[in-house]
């Protein structure tokens, strides 16, 4: 049974043309012009694009005896929903437990996923057992990414020594290293002094992580990776301090790539001042939302290709979950949501404004994560032989985002009250209709884990330069005795 | 009559993976598995890539009264030689010619060509025939981007005014605006001071164009693009100061492409101080080359992406029309060759050291640029449909590069005794096998001229910002009557 | 007849004490405990500093016709009621007028002055007369510094050809070079372009001015100055893209100095867009008013040093002035008071914030100026031997700025309604009090001319090094015949 | 019994003039002309500056149960002959001990001085011992400035939170923040690898603290700094990276000084590569030298400001001492000499070459540091009432640096070979003369401690500045009762 898309324009990361897309099965098995199949999707005024990849969600998180609410049944369908056909999610072993344990824990979670996804790991912690677990997540599980929390000081924190370790096994393993880049020493101590002062409502939560606590880790992440040799992936750069230090390290030929959120891109740290604290509280997040002046920054990364991707960090917290926190603002869950709006606010803000062109909108919402995380072009492409994860978008179907309407199992929504233009027509998860004009066709356990291989290009080319510059001892003779 | 290409790994700006190629004709036809066609060529252990394409050479060109040695006829071959199927010329009006007369002498020389081509339009000077006339070229001759010389005062230089002029109307065109970028003002004095203080050698060549005057004059040129709202293209970026400003650009979201030249990436200032007056006097060029600080600032820029092409500017005098500028350094025609050792050079100091992958060396010298200047993906393609120019690279041959062995017309190499490891086995141009395995079987007069459309979704995407962000009157009630 | 100012502060740029400061005639003659004059003002709670410079006023300059309203007259009394003890103001050649012709006018009109003045020469034009009478200006005359318009196209506007030239000049001689940096092209052509799209009010002036473009001239004249040797001072930085140009020039070991102006550091681009026509027009002036990132900043470079020194480009027009450029905004006068309030607005702004110490202070409002003019420590200085130019600024002592109170002969201030505290309880002009508590008692014609000697020692040790890098000549032997 | 210095030049910081210098006891009574006194000392021809002050040295310091060579008798000898008046050793407490404890431990050792001296406090490890024991050190003992090892792990290193509890603390007292920045956890990683992989020799040692390392460190106590609200003070900056992340953190207005070595100004890495391994292991210091492109970077921070002083880190072992480190790099005691040898180094290669004023270098030799450090102007000062420490340098004396006549107790000198023009012709402690042209007439025990206040006029502003932008909360009603 085929299926067909009729007469849209093909948007790729590379270029723009008319085309009919043949589906059949999982994949793409034609695109050409005049082109037929069993079923007919007309894309008529209409782009048709590789559906989107958000490299960054924690679906069903464990957090404080409880989870995040979205998880892999709910939240992919808001991700399916507004145009986005693959989550990335983090396996996170609690201290002391086994990387394959904790990868056993989200399997069992993942089963119900609508659509396809992969898991990056977490290091939490440093042993011999995870040292050697490692090579098994990576060439057995075909998951070559490794985040590193630099902030949860006493919880998943790890230090400088743990990283370099971490880091460097990573590069001999072909892998990539990721990081949440806050200095988590530092958040502890404001976070204390702000308590002890009696800032305890959500904006203290803004007070605690400034920018510059996020661009000291980002900065210092980064020589660490340069030290190991290892490509460096930092996830939700929120602000120029962390954008700068990323420019100035790959303005230095290093290889690192930041992930700046849609939110981060959209929203700012007025909301922590709303005078209603459901409000604030529901925007609380890690790192939280900065000024206009870092939404520039944010903005032009994207742009230059100094940013290469958009995700959202989805973790979805109820407004009673966010309610721990009345009265100790450390204590409020750390999430967000916006599986569902990454790609309709985005398109609305980046393309209808002229900031983005089409083509970079899709490099930054699917193929330039599907080729850094190494699943490209089975994924983020628009080709014969690739997944049929597709997005159809109408750019002149218009929606206001609202809670009320929305997918994700929350009761609110940060984006509430935006207009967005730019919303799915279909969206195809490998060649399955899932979303129909804002109806949900989707089915649970559709989605399949992607296995990912090491040694990208960009690791084998870092390799290679890393051998080449390496310390060589001089050649001396006559070499004194000790003075001991 | 079909060639298919077996065999090999094909290598795009995307991605690699093995695959045989079939050309009928001047195109592409099918990419897959088991091809067979009616001629084969055995890629076996090589790279199969689109062919090079130099955005910047000057074949033939006129200057003082004689031509740049290499033309249409053997600078194509040299082209070929080296992997490089399109070259794209520079028509140069003198001031005063119209824009359309200077295009028919460019189109008399070019019918000799081997491979394909285009042309750069030059804007020498400023009237309403210019104004007028760009319109024709852009809409009817496909020549789209429009270069500006802010050296050469006295003779190709335009002032700021001139060039706001002529990039407001780029903009309105949408086409791209180009500069050569060095404050002609002071190049002139300094070169003036340095003859008159007995500073009159080759090397007073380099001293008279230090890096802060290239970089004055890319920071200017990109704020009057900013300010003309078209994007800007900034051909041979030689050193950090230029490259500084083009990231300061880039950072602040504004569209601007550098180009730096495999001369100034590979090659430094110290030939300049070389004691025999020929060798000196054979590398002037104008920006000359640079120290090995500047050269490491160029290497990371096409590692991060600030800078996005690598070109040769090949214009090739023999020695002796260098020594038109014994006594006199300003009287040594400006130009050295690279036709031929682009790809090669790249390949061995890029590749070959891990400083790039090898899809970021096709971007880099095909892809980016058939983009950037609006043919592709008719050229810089591995695809169906695509021309078939095709470079099969391989990554084991080498030679040591001497005037000895060469193509260029000229009686030396700028590159005489560098030893490369990466080679052309076979080169098609539009489906003509033109090289194999050092062996040219190009044809004179093959090469096609290959119109280029205006409004790339850059320029759309620019046009829509510039629009969003326009100034708009404050309205105001009771103004005041005027006080005079 | 001695005065001696009792128990107060004595604050310089160095540090900061008790003692009291003896004056005898013009020149303080003694600084230490327990002094008695004939005369005794009372410092208690006072900081006892150097009287502030104003290194930037135009005062009865020419401009359509008439002249701007604040003369040598009324402006050196509002510069004593602010606290203010020396202005140093512009000779302005039209152009194809000598330098000594000019310096005759000024000296025409300066006589009337309250305080001590000086002046910088404008290069307007450039010929062999400009070119020798610079060293009679320089050597007989006294002043060592001169302004040149990249702005005021088609007035008072030099090239860069005739900046070169007047640069090298100035380096010769000693001097020091200015620059007023605005690139004049293409201002004229936003200027028309607004202007024919019917932005033809206040708020025009604004777009035509973008930082950009002032950040581009700011950056051609810093190579323009190295490439010919010389010190140079960059007047009214007003926004962050031409400071960045002078941090980049000095962390290049350039010799460059930065002048804000209090009304940057303090007012903001909003006042264009006031909907009362005379509120946005006086506010006119060039550079415009910026936004708050870049009052930043400029707060910044004052705290780093990256900034030296802050004046007020004081050139008051009345709001009839004003209203000549009703419905064309080219025709507004350009410029705004500021001599009254810079004392009081910049300690407010700055030392009660915190951004300055008391001694920064002093340092860009006294100390710097005297020093990088070259009339240290004659002026600028509270020390044995100097002149008597003395502010006793009383901190506590507060007021609201008004037109209504003010000594500007001008109906307007665009500090209107700011409160601020730290003001003048007495203000010495060489030992003349010339305000006691807001009461004037200064006399016209007691102001005198200051010559300033060149050579300073930051021109004598760029020398040195220009000298010590200058391009030499390689030794060549057997040097070919020309080619031609 | 008085002393008159004749016909010389005062230099300061400030200005330079001619001017006698009269001394009674241990202060200046008198500067101007014409001056007499019982002594008479001739200064035709010469400079009269401020003695030298070395913030940075460790005299006698305790290393793997044996002392660095020079002691304060040594040490502060070598310090006069080079012209330098005052030296500033480290306190340093083993981790657990006390910080008076240690105090009296210096303070035993420190008797001997021929100069005046003060000391920095280290702080080594943090309890409630330490946080008390800081107010009695700044208030009773009058040392302000506090060092913070960043790198030797496992030894003196502090954590980020412990850094941040001293910063915080050091805030409350109004006292500084100093830091060794190096990562202190990436060097033991980098050392170990080296070690592992053979690379023994001193070369490792650059190879384990490359420039990254440094920048890191020195960015990530800068956020610390702000975020604790202290001035910050970075010792030995000795490359670009550090360098830069001192100037980003001056551009944002904090309050932040770099101090470069003599060493690292004026040597480089080479000298790591001598195939003698003593040669290599007598430069084996931390941060190691670096290339020429860092050495420009410091320079260049010095002209501008961006770099504060220049200091030593004198720290001298013999030759027999470095060689506990044959077979292992990390065993060679880290440290070199440089107190004698500072003064006419840097008036050589700055002053003499035209990169810095001879004002200029009074200011980063002694006047700087006498204000950040706050003994100014008791020290770094030629004015009525301050200490006598007087350098009379003339400009003409020329010699060639070498162990064999040098004052340092230690058998060789990492400046062998350097010739130097500019040398003391007298120099005085708190008037006593200790140099007559090359003649030490110093005394052991005349050296005296100087206290040194808190609360500078740095602290009290940024204290303010804190306040005023403190965090404030949110007023809100009505917030809901918690989630749980």
């Amino acid at each position: 049974m085929s299926t067909v898309i009729k007469n849209g324009t093909v948007v790729t990361a590379d270029l723009s043309y008319k085309a009919d897309v043949l589906v059949d099965g999982d994949k793409i098995i034609e695109i050409g012009e005049g082109l037929s199949g069993d079923t007919e999707l007309d894309a008529t005024g209409c782009y048709v694009m590789p559906g989107g990849i958000d490299p960054h969600t924690h679906l069903e998180m464990p957090f404080m005896g409880t989870y995040s609410t979205d998880n892999f049944d709910t939240g992919t369908q808001a991700a399916l929903m507004g145009g986005t056909t693959m989550v990335i999610d983090f396996a996170l072993p609690s201290p002391g437990q086994g990387l394959l344990d904790a990868l056993q824990m989200w399997d069992n979670k993942a089963g119900r996923a609508h659509c396809d996804y992969s898991y990056h790991m977490a290091v939490t912690w440093w042993s011999e057992q995870v040292f050697d677990e490692m090579k098994t997540v990576v060439e057995d599980r075909g998951i070559t990414t490794f985040k590193h929390f630099m902030a949860y000081k006493g919880a998943l924190m790890v230090n400088d020594d743990e990283m370099y370790a971490s880091f460097q096994r990573l590069g001999q393993l072909g892998a990539i290293a990721m990081v949440h880049a806050e200095n988590g020493d530092v958040v502890a101590e404001l976070s204390a002094k702000l308590l002890a002062e009696g800032n305890t409502g959500p904006e203290a939560h803004a007070y605690s992580r400034p920018p510059q606590v996020e661009g000291e880790a980002a900065n210092r992440a980064i020589m660490i990776a340069d030290m190991a040799g290892v490509p460096l992936y930092v996830v939700h750069v929120s602000c120029e301090e962390a954008h700068e230090a990323i420019r100035r390290a790959r303005q230095q030929g290093k290889r690192v790539w930041g992930e700046p959120l849609i939110q981060h891109l959209t929203l700012d740290e007025s909301e922590y001042f709303n005078t209603d604290w459901d409000h604030a509280a529901r925007r609380v997040m890690s790192p939280p939302f900065r000024n206009k002046q870092h939404q520039d920054s944010l903005w032009a990364g994207l742009m230059s290709g100094s940013l290469s991707v958009v995700a959202t960090d989805h973790c979805a917290f109820s407004t009673e979950q966010k309610r721990y926190g009345v009265g100790d603002f450390t204590k409020i869950p750390n999430g967000t949501g916006g599986l569902e709006d990454r790609i309709p606010m985005l398109w609305t803000e980046g393309v209808g404004t002229g900031r983005l062109t089409p083509e970079e909108f899709v490099a930054v919402t699917s193929t330039n994560i599907a080729k850094i995380l190494n699943c490209y072009p089975r994924k983020g492409a628009i080709r014969v032989g690739s997944d049929a994860d597709i997005l159809v978008l109408d750019p002149n179907k218009e929606k206001t985002i609202s809670a009320a309407t929305q997918t994700s199992a929350i009761d609110y929504n940060v984006f509430e009250g935006k207009k967005v233009k730019g919303l799915p027509r279909f969206v195809l998860s490998r060649g399955h209709v899932s979303v129909t004009d804002g109806t949900l066709t989707s089915r649970e356990g559709h989605g399949e884990f992607v296995k990912r291989p090491a040694n990208t290009p960009t690791n084998t080319a870092l390799s290679k330069w890393k051998d080449l510059t390496a310390p060589r001892p001089v050649e001396r003779t006559g070499i004194p005795a000790t003075g001991v």
